[in-house]
């Protein structure tokens, strides 16, 4: 059986795990953290989670492990027919993750955690934020799915890219990121209903407390 | 016919030229420079390039561009078969784009084109260089290239972002890279005899006037 390797706060965990869970394929969850012991490196050379456990050896980075498993072909496809579909839905994919969430990700540290983030960066990310909501807005179809009528590996990005992206702009420049795009909003209500997504939030929330003490024993350490 | 938005000196759209260029695929060139003027974002939302343009439309990004050219089946494979020795290939190339030319990314301004970077911004991409090529490392199979016995995505990656990396931590910090990496110097040595790689290196040569003419009008403007 497939294992994923990850912490439940971690938000590529969840596109992997909401991933899997929509195509109901059967998974392990494995609880790990990022780290750069020997161990985890041996598993996940750059020390990040999600890793996926398959039967021949160990997959790091989200976006080789969803090709992986839509590779599978079980459960519903997560990407469309057609070689210039397919190819929209990974570039709306690769929008959100380069221009929205690492962006949002260089200010974690600051907005979540109570730390510092040199101005210099702050700068760079508002800036880049601002492009990639911009981006996101041509590109992005929302009809409703961010790629078109049916859900597709975008969404997965999306979903758990652009509620941290939202949060470090509001907080730290007092930015309403999706101001200016309500049907990116609506599509966030419309996953608020989805019963693999409301697992997610649920082992998310009950994941909160040991990671929040994780990192400050990380922090302290 | 496939036409090919960019320009010469861009890494990112060698990658893509070298791909069509090993598969036999025609296709033309048309010089543009990255920029967020309104014409070339409705062609490449984030105002990058490369972009391809296709029959059907324009896929910007350049995962998602090799992924089409390779979905077109022509000329040799740059993927291997098989689901998991596919997703090792996609790995790596993520591994290579992210923690290897991202990093080197942020201080080019400073290592090539004599501007300053913020103290905050360089002391980060060292960091993340150094863990980067750790990670190269433990995955990279250079048997001989990146990811095993034939030529593959992964390899595109590394050609083009694994020089402007060890450049700008040579010139910014000092560091030798591929100090503890001799088979990536020797992949490098084995892909500069590749002709595809030689008349990519001469449209360099031959654009790099011009673009740096671009960049200067553009700093100063």
């Amino acid at each position: 059986m497939l294992r994923l390797h990850g912490f439940a706060v971690s938000n590529y965990y969840n596109m992997v795990k909401l991933a899997l869970l929509e195509k109901g394929m059967p998974f392990e969850e494995v609880t790990v953290y990022a780290s750069r012991e020997e161990a985890f490196l041996a598993i996940s050379p750059r020390g990040k989670v999600p890793v996926l456990q398959c039967e021949v050896g160990y997959i790091s980075e989200t976006s080789a492990i969803l090709e992986y498993v839509e590779s599978l072909g079980q459960g519903p496809a997560l990407l469309p027919g057609g070689a210039f579909e397919q190819a929209r839905v990974r570039e709306l994919a690769k929008h959100i993750e380069l221009y929205l969430e690492l962006p949002a990700r260089a200010c974690y540290a600051q907005a979540f955690f109570g730390m510092q983030v040199d101005a210099a960066i702050l700068a760079k990310s508002r800036e880049e934020l601002l492009a990639g909501v911009d981006s996101l807005k041509r590109l992005g179809r929302f009809a409703p799915y961010v790629a078109g009528d049916s859900l597709t590996l975008a969404d997965l990005y999306f979903l758990y890219s652009i509620d941290l992206a939202a949060g470090v702009a509001h907080k730290l420049f007092e930015i309403d990121l999706l101001a200016d795009l309500p049907q990116a909003r609506a599509l966030l209500e419309r996953f608020a209903g989805n019963p693999n997504v409301q697992r997610i939030a649920a082992d998310k929330d009950a994941a909160m407390g040991p990671f929040m003490a994780h990192m400050q024993a990380r922090f302290k350490g």
